[in-house]
């Protein structure tokens, strides 16, 4: 019996993140206002009085969950604020204030922690951001570091993920997949992307992708949505792994459920040039950006239509497994996206 | 070797919870502000373009650290939120917003999270407090709940812990002492208090009192300073345990020492009249206030002055041990504030 679980019930490693997720705002009741305010977007908003919008969000990193001791601690400390900015771009944020909690076990070397410290500071001079609290406590389990972080919105608009409409394009910055090579905490927040986006008023829904596009691209979608990708436009990262006997199908596995991208994935309004927005992006940043699909309607004849169509002709993907974060299987994420199996060569 | 020591130097566990805040605000450079726009006090300020001054701090709860399973776990919700609150409260702050950050073991009971966020929602209503975000994440370890707390000034006027002087009044609000005996997550934090007394301007500097008078009066001291005690006033509270073979002076170690009593401590300028003050907030406020001590001058010969004063004619106080936090020791406090022995009946 878990001390925590005395009657024994249902324990929260039953049940999916989505669902756990749905239960905890389902608890808190009239104190979580409806999103943006609330939880459900990438950050919450709220707007002090006389004040331009403020963003806050908050991401941990737990040993043997987000890093191992094969990360350097510098890139632990980076990769904690790194995580909570992508959350603030992904909103067309910019982050100006961060505060620290760590519950450390007493074996922890100082020198680890100096280092952890390092990373973190050299990252928060990059990102204009000061770490101005925090509290350090001791526990007896893996080492915890948690950051909560808060940001605005420069261009005075917030781009949330509700928004986007059948027919609006769907692009994404950088390239997906094989995060674990280590991208996954050698990735740039996409802080300057992510403002200038929310300056464009065809831009009209945005998100950082976290747990992968697979995972993360059903939230962008209108309810009668699907997206319809260009396959062979998506932006794979060179490291996805080739594996023996691998075919080509796994490597967009890998882009659709590695996670941990950090890039940014927005909509464009069907009725603005994709090719006068590409030259303008391209004239004001330096990052790749991709056009990689659309947003359809769904089947009307679908029962079980999946968030994401497989076209016609394509190699089955057996099943887009959720993203499991860093290293460790998280047995709670338990959130499946199936692709609806199709035979190759054959309209489904 | 544990892997987040390689080399294997220092540990965490060697070093003070004091010093080792020290180095990590020396790490942290220039990223951190000085207090109280950064590390310092109970909470950081900052100010958003054309809003009024905000407040932010943060901490958890830990399993095992600061609660158990003898705690009701709407108790441990509303514990995390009141020990943040108090801190808001601390500096004549409201609080506003909160997220939420919980790494969970798979096996904690979904009954017992429900509990818990009823707890914390009840607590967010009447204090008037909304839940933004968070994050949940699985751990190895114990459960880990991480809260951060955003607050606004009504007043105007943020108190810090600086702008006390010699001569100053001490008072403090509620009881002390005892807060093993269920204080430690009943109490209610001094919201009303707080906003009341930064309206004043003859109050001078104030701190919430969560590690215990001994270690959070120091904070207040100017570099002269000493605290001169009224022995006799100091307000104890019942449920102090009283062990056999005790004697007075073990209850004075209570209330110095035990920690978590969650009250406000803060100084009123010299030339203030005390019983006016008094009546002033005996018409505004329910809760108890008592003067117990002063700002003196340090003695002038005093080469390890402690910074509470012994008066003569007082039994011995062996040591005023750190406050240990809620039932575990927690290896790494290891700060002592330590009064001088004096022979009782005789002038230090």
């Amino acid at each position: 019996m878990h001390p925590l679980n005395p009657n024994p019930g249902i324990t929260v490693g039953q049940l999916g993140e989505i669902e756990l997720i749905r239960r905890i705002t389902e608890w808190l009741g009239s104190v979580n206002p409806p999103s943006p305010e609330g939880i459900g977007d990438d950050c919450a908003v709220y707007q002090p009085e006389g004040g331009r919008p403020q963003l806050i969000t908050t991401d941990p990193v737990i040993d043997g969950y987000h890093f191992d001791d094969t990360v350097p601690p510098g890139c632990v400390g980076a990769k904690l604020l790194k995580r909570n900015i992508s959350d603030v771009a992904a909103m067309g944020g910019r982050p100006h204030r961060a505060v620290l909690s760590l519950a450390l076990p007493a074996t922890t070397g100082l020198e680890w922690l100096r280092d952890f410290c390092g990373g973190l500071r050299e990252c928060a001079l990059e990102y204009e951001t000061l770490v101005v609290g925090g509290d350090v406590a001791q526990t007896s389990g893996p080492l915890t570091a948690n950051l909560t972080l808060i940001g605005d919105a420069p261009s005075g608009r917030v781009l949330t993920r509700r928004g986007a409409a059948i027919g609006d394009h769907l692009l994404v910055t950088g390239e997906l997949g094989g995060s674990l090579k280590g991208h996954h905490y050698r990735f740039s927040p996409r802080v300057k992307e992510g403002v200038w986006l929310a300056g464009l008023p065809e831009v009209r829904a945005m998100i950082d992708l976290s747990d992968g596009l697979a995972k993360d691209l059903p939230a962008l979608l209108p309810q009668d949505g699907q997206a319809e990708l260009d396959w062979e436009a998506l932006p794979i990262r060179e490291e996805v792994p080739r594996e023996p006997g691998d075919d080509v199908a796994d490597r967009w596995v890998h882009a659709l459920c590695d996670g941990e991208d950090y890039e940014l994935l927005f909509t464009l309004d069907e009725t603005a040039s994709v090719p006068d927005f590409l030259r303008r992006w391209q004239a004001a940043l330096p990052t790749r950006v991709t056009l990689i699909g659309s947003i359809a309607h769904l089947p009307e004849d679908a029962t079980e239509a999946p968030p994401i169509r497989i076209p016609p002709g394509y190699p089955q993907l057996k099943s887009l497994r959720a993203h499991e974060h860093f290293r460790t299987a998280r047995p709670h994420r338990g959130y499946n996206i199936r692709l609806k199996q199709s035979p190759p060569n054959q309209a489904p």
